[in-house]
């Protein structure tokens, strides 16, 4: 197991202090989703209300793995050893089956595409996103190689089907948007593909790594720890950006108001 | 007791992260109905307020069953020993009793109904869910199978007299509401009849189950679990999805308010 190495106390400190600020980083972000959903117009609120269910699903988790780090090494001067009791990775695991298909849910959701696109592109998504972690959790717990790499490869299926989906149809459903809104749009998707690209490297490391070494296992935890900021908080900081837009686009936006103060009431 | 046996550590863990799974789910939908309530006419509100609270209080008694199941075990390597300190099974009832019966509550409040016909319909249904509750647990905690069947089978009355109004007095009073409404409703009676299935059955295990074992003692905290996010957090978003349609229905949609804007102050 990766996770069966001494460490420095300095690797052990720095992993904490990377959960630590993973756990601020969500809180943060979370208070500011739920405020900023008065300030965009109401067909856009429940994608920032999904987007701060994320950070708080995914901030509860990472309040459990910053615990179940602790309880696993005991620290003895610059060391920290195993304390037999193993790191839980399977949080990890739970997390992305609730938060990847909200994550996806929030993409679609704050675009206020009609009726038909919306619901055409949640049905494939939605369990693509699930179907992905779920097959990704038998290899993570095997340590078999092989094992892995077989639900390491099946579980890459849903997610390039979902590649697909977001370059195909979600494209397509772009059209109607604004030039602002696209760009938004081009941007959040190469965000998505860009940190979720972490994901299956972390997944690979003990299949590349002939053994376990306290440096891989830091790398792991502080790379996770950096990619879930980057799809999770930043994600969401770029989604209300979109509606924001978006609102605006609509001439309800908070800029108006200042000018117009009386146009306020209509969209309080 | 079902509760005495020595798990491997997988199992153990397996239970735990079914646990915390629960704990993950309810936060998120707790916060989806909190928020979602300015997204529906305001008659329709209190119905998802009811239903948060549901997720509130199921999601503090899964804290407490996550902490009690810890302390119940002694891990040691891949072995969970029982601690001597007993998993406590009654968080689930007391949870039960305060939730089961607020479960009725938002299913009728979600519906608009006419005063009266709400009124008969919770004076039926409320004490009958309260009553079910509290006639199964002296079955749950005796180690007499005769006196566990006595008891399972006094609550299985309750069970069905509300099962007897679901189907008459709340059938005949859906003929009021759209073709949609009906149909989201009846999935709903069956998500809460397939559900509540459940608990009988783990009500049940020690007295077909001629003796303990890990395997069953697993099932039915990972059973009960999944029924869990099934009864609550699902059955929550299914009544939102209800009061969203209603909403529409009344003309007060969020989806007017894209190409009315004005008309948001309607139902602000």
């Amino acid at each position: 197991m990766l996770e069966d190495v001494t460490l420095t106390f300095g690797q052990y400190d720095l992993v904490l202090n990377a959960f630590s600020l993973v756990i601020a980083a969500f809180l943060g972000t979370f208070i500011y989703l739920i405020g900023m959903r008065e300030q965009v117009a109401k067909p856009f609120r429940p994608a920032l209300l999904v987007s701060a269910i994320v950070l708080a699903i995914a901030g509860y988790h990472y309040l459990r793995i910053y615990g179940s780090w602790e309880a696993a090494f005991v620290i003895d001067g610059d060391t920290a050893t195993p304390s037999g009791e193993p790191f839980n990775n399977a949080y990890r695991y739970v997390d992305w089956f609730l938060t990847v298909p909200l994550l996806v849910l929030e993409t679609i959701a704050v675009l206020g595409l009609a009726k038909a696109t919306k619901s055409s592109l949640l049905r494939k998504l939605v369990p693509a996103a699930a179907l992905m972690i779920a097959l990704g959790y038998p290899g993570e717990i095997t340590s078999d190689n092989g094992v892995r790499m077989i639900w390491g490869t099946l579980s890459t299926i849903p997610f390039l089907y979902m590649l697909y989906v977001l370059w195909t149809e979600l494209g397509a459903a772009l059209q109607t948007q604004s030039a602002v809104v696209r760009t938004k749009m081009r941007n959040l998707r190469l965000l998505l593909i860009g940190t979720w690209g972490v994901y299956p490297i972390a997944f690979l490391l003990p299949v590349f790594a002939s053994e376990a070494s306290a440096g891989l296992l830091v790398g792991r935890e502080v790379g996770y720890a950096l990619a879930d900021v980057l799809a999770k908080a930043l994600f969401g900081i770029l989604i209300a950006g979109i509606a924001i837009q978006k609102t605006e686009e609509l001439g309800l936006g908070s800029d108006i108001d200042l000018t117009e103060g009386r146009r306020e009431t209509s969209n309080a």
